[in-house]
């Protein structure tokens, strides 16, 4: 709580850049695996083994690293 | 009333930090349940029993608390 | 008009609290069905008979007062 | 063009304020039927033959008003 | 980009308005087919057949001018 | 993270202007296929071979360059 006060909110999608992740869509489907390279307020940018993919957080359900759990905490 | 002018609203999401939760998302589908270990204005961070997920708020309908009903409560 | 100048927009769920309420989902399924304990901009938190609910505002379609119509009406 | 400039954007729902309107909701399924009561920036007050519903503007996708549409037009 | 720093982003609504649109709504659905009568940041107003219909933009996938392709160019 | 701080976030949507892509909307159904013709903080504007689309964002699930793979990156 006080080291929340000096650092502002947690921000969990930097921890992310450079990672393998699963993007699941709230419109469920398939989900979207590749590469996290960029984001910014309201984008995110995958390499997928097709391409690259721009993909609107507001139609994101839920993102999750793969392969490498240990590399993926965040501070408590 | 008078102690809402105090506070501010009730903010409901940080009473839910450390204990294990249902959420259902607004696509319906699988809920995920895991304990919540963080949140900020826009994302919610969940342990599974599969790894770490980032849920987006927007994609959420509904958490609740669960194993622990008594220690869950609102002040009123 | 007028009085809308001065008490600005007409707010509703403030007169929910308390009272018994069905809340539908944007996303259809099953209703909520629970006392409306508390609310902030974003959420609802409702007491159902399986335990306490946070309801993101964003996933609601419909409010409505159950079993206590006379109750529950908005100035003109 | 120039009245815009001077009155602002137009503003529908006020127009709506007192008839009897058909919404339908995003999600499809059936439309709400009833009188337009009230409203403010994020929802919208019905009272159907079943009682009154609070519906949030999020939720709807359309608002036609019924039954009078001598009633109900827009200056251009 | 020089012309965006003088003029802002471009604004498409705008030139729709008088011309016959068709607007598909993110729920899929019976396409919605009218004359764009007007528009504020959040809804647009629809002649149709029918009637008139408001419809919020947050509901809105996609608008497209119907008849008349060659009245219908953005500047480049 | 120190050019971040110069740059502002990464915007992968004017890289994308006057190219071909595939637009994918969040209630699934159909791409949409086209040249990406212009842009605002709201709406994309798409060339079809059936004509021109509004697309609002809050509409859009992924947007992918098409056929030219090399001549759409990011700087990292």
């Amino acid at each position: 709580m006080a080291e929340d006060a000096k650092q502002g909110p947690p921000q969990f999608i930097p921890k992310l850049k450079g990672k393998k992740v699963i993007i699941r869509l709230i419109s469920g489907g398939q989900p979207i695996t590749g590469t996290l390279e960029g984001y910014n307020p309201y984008e995110i940018f995958i390499q997928t083994v097709k391409g690259q993919v721009l993909v609107f957080k507001h139609a994101i359900a839920t993102i999750e690293a793969v392969d490498e759990p240990k590399g993926f905490t965040i501070e408590r």
